[in-house]
């Protein structure tokens, strides 16, 4: 494959034809997640041999591709979910783009698919955003949801290296999750099988494939009365040896009285290549090491096994426990169906959120909504 | 979702469009594997509300999905690998198509994908498979191969069971893999990172999920002389724990003299959940222990050791490895790089493909082919 001769994605090709229908928007209270999208979509063509053919915005469209694609036979196929918030100005801003792009390229490369110019879908992306402003809706909670998605488009059964790729944009608008009602916390059916992902395997990177095998487990978890699963790794036969890696689409936080210092303490999974490195998951952990180490925290990235997690709860020590993801920012857990049993974990009757969880929220949304000036927003 | 008024995939409503400019077939010569395909596509479209639409034959076409459309976000998405053979009386024969199509089946329950009544696609896979016979190639290793995919269609970005697929067929003529010149033997290099499978995952499935991740990895093993890559399980740092999984995507046999018994032993990985449960491997497994232990040789499935093929290999007790597959039927590996050193897997120089290998290799072909009639091989 000879990449010297192959075309670098170029913003300054960029052509941008404009829908002569615009879609009519829908009431803020309509809004499903991922279900109605915007005008237009955002498009670059990829080949071996010729490299990234100019960028297209243009009215959203279905895409056309052959039955042997291999997006439809071997999964070359990853995407990134990133929002677009609107600020009391009215200004469309951005929450560390520049990370999702970065994610994105680094799962192209774990499945073979194409690798770009970051900084060119930045700028693509950042086109396309502004193009799609009036879609961005207005309210705390509301955002322009946008897939940047990349998948293996050439028509050939061979399990190789793709020889075309598409890239592309689409947005979705989405409202506030819980409706009126605020948040609501969830309770998780912990297992050990199946596994979502394992040491070796594509678990830290956002690749279509650690999705559709998670589909069933969370049905039957559902079935049984539990929102998610949290995904556990460690030998299904020793609960001992059962540790905590993601619950359904979300990194996992514990907050706790650390049994030794007595002290608080959070605490998350770390990247061991088992979990997404998750963004929301990053800037909780660097605001919590700024403002709550202060205040005498400590914040730790280690296995954490379901085992302490059960006797801090039945101690008394366990604060909170909330997965964190773009979609929510935190998501409280009330409980935790776990080797028999279930776990407490520590909200109080009539609570929704713990206090941590309400605050590392209130962070975030402060910087994505533009009410604390922070380099992490960016206005496209 | 309800199921009780939805409509099952019914073979009375097939509607048969013929094309009307069938494509010139290619020279046996010209045939790569899933490069060309045939004139026509099955079709079959599903709804969670409806059920099954009526299956179509038509000419071959591109598929038009939404941007959104879940196969390309969450790899929904599952086929099978199946081939059609001309007999020597012109007739055209594939081979066990039910353990595919109940492959299909399961790989499909998997990945929340809809399932169906296998004899009503049977039924569907012989009439599409006998309208295309003129392009099921002449002679011993050609074939037809059918590709039956299923894939989630559904514009619904929440990760959720897709509430519309799309299951279809498409056909590749194939030629004799290694031209000519016969068979060749290839050289696996071991990893016990990445991972291919693991407990609890989906290796044991048909998924598109399993294949991508596995490229790089194949690749780099490619640029550094081997052919492929043995899939290991067990601790990367421990050798003395690491087994055989599968080699590319191919199940793998190694057949030896027991160091207990002093005879010979035909050992193949289990169908522990990490393995695909090859057709080729079952079809081996059982002509092996109907033909081979009658004279003595013992057929075992368990894991086998990469300490243990190394030990009989020093003390040339290893006989022969391959792989096994519906693309090759069998493919003979001559050596592994394996911790540091390399493995010796017992052919004699200037021999592609040890005694057994190519015992089975001819079984399986007179039965594929019609030579040997067998109630595993079906006239369309």
């Amino acid at each position: 494959m000879s990449t010297t001769t192959a075309q670098g994605l170029d913003f300054s090709r960029l052509v941008i034809t404009k829908t002569d229908s615009p879609k009519p928007l829908l009431p803020s209270d309509k809004l499903q997640f991922g279900r109605s999208f915007t005008d237009h979509i955002l498009t670059a063509e990829w080949d071996s041999q010729t490299g990234w053919a100019a960028p297209v915005i243009e009215p959203y469209k279905a895409l056309t591709l052959d039955p042997a694609a291999s997006v439809f036979h071997y999964a070359f196929c990853c995407f990134e979910g990133m929002k677009a918030y609107k600020d009391a100005d009215g200004r469309v801003r951005l929450f560390r783009p520049e990370k999702n792009i970065q994610r994105l390229n680094d799962s192209a490369a774990r499945v073979a698919l194409p690798t770009f110019d970051e900084d060119v879908v930045l700028k693509l992306l950042s086109e396309y955003t502004k193009l799609e402003s009036r879609w961005v809706p207005e309210g705390r909670g509301f955002a322009l949801y946008l897939r940047p998605t990349l998948v293996g488009t050439s028509p050939d059964l061979s399990v190789s290296r793709p020889g075309s790729a598409l890239l592309y944009v689409i947005a979705s608008p989405v409202g506030n999750y819980f409706g009126s009602s605020g948040v609501k916390a969830i309770s998780l059916q912990a297992a050990s099988s199946p596994v979502r992902a394992w040491p070796g395997g594509a678990g830290n990177k956002k690749v279509g494939g650690n999705y559709a095998p998670t589909i069933v487990a969370t049905e039957q978890a559902t079935h049984q009365g539990w929102q998610q699963v949290l995904w556990l790794l460690g030998d299904p036969a020793v609960p001992e040896e059962q540790y905590m890696t993601e619950c359904g689409t979300m990194n996992l936080f514990v907050a706790w009285i650390n049994p030794e210092t007595k002290s608080k303490e959070l605490l998350t999974a770390p990247l061991d290549g088992t979990i997404l490195p998750g963004i929301t998951r990053d800037s909780i952990l660097a605001l919590a090491r700024e403002r709550l180490v202060p205040q005498g925290w400590t914040v730790t990235e280690r296995r954490v096994y379901m085992h302490e997690v059960k006797t801090a709860s039945e101690q008394g020590r366990l604060l909170e426990v909330f997965g964190s993801g773009t979609a929510l920012v935190v998501s409280p857990i009330r409980s935790i169906s776990w080797n028999g049993g279930v776990i407490d974990c520590g909200l109080p009757e009539g609570q929704e959120i713990g206090d941590f969880a309400r605050t590392a929220k209130n962070w975030l949304e402060d910087i994505q909504y533009g009410v604390d000036e922070h380099p992490w927003s960016v206005v496209v």
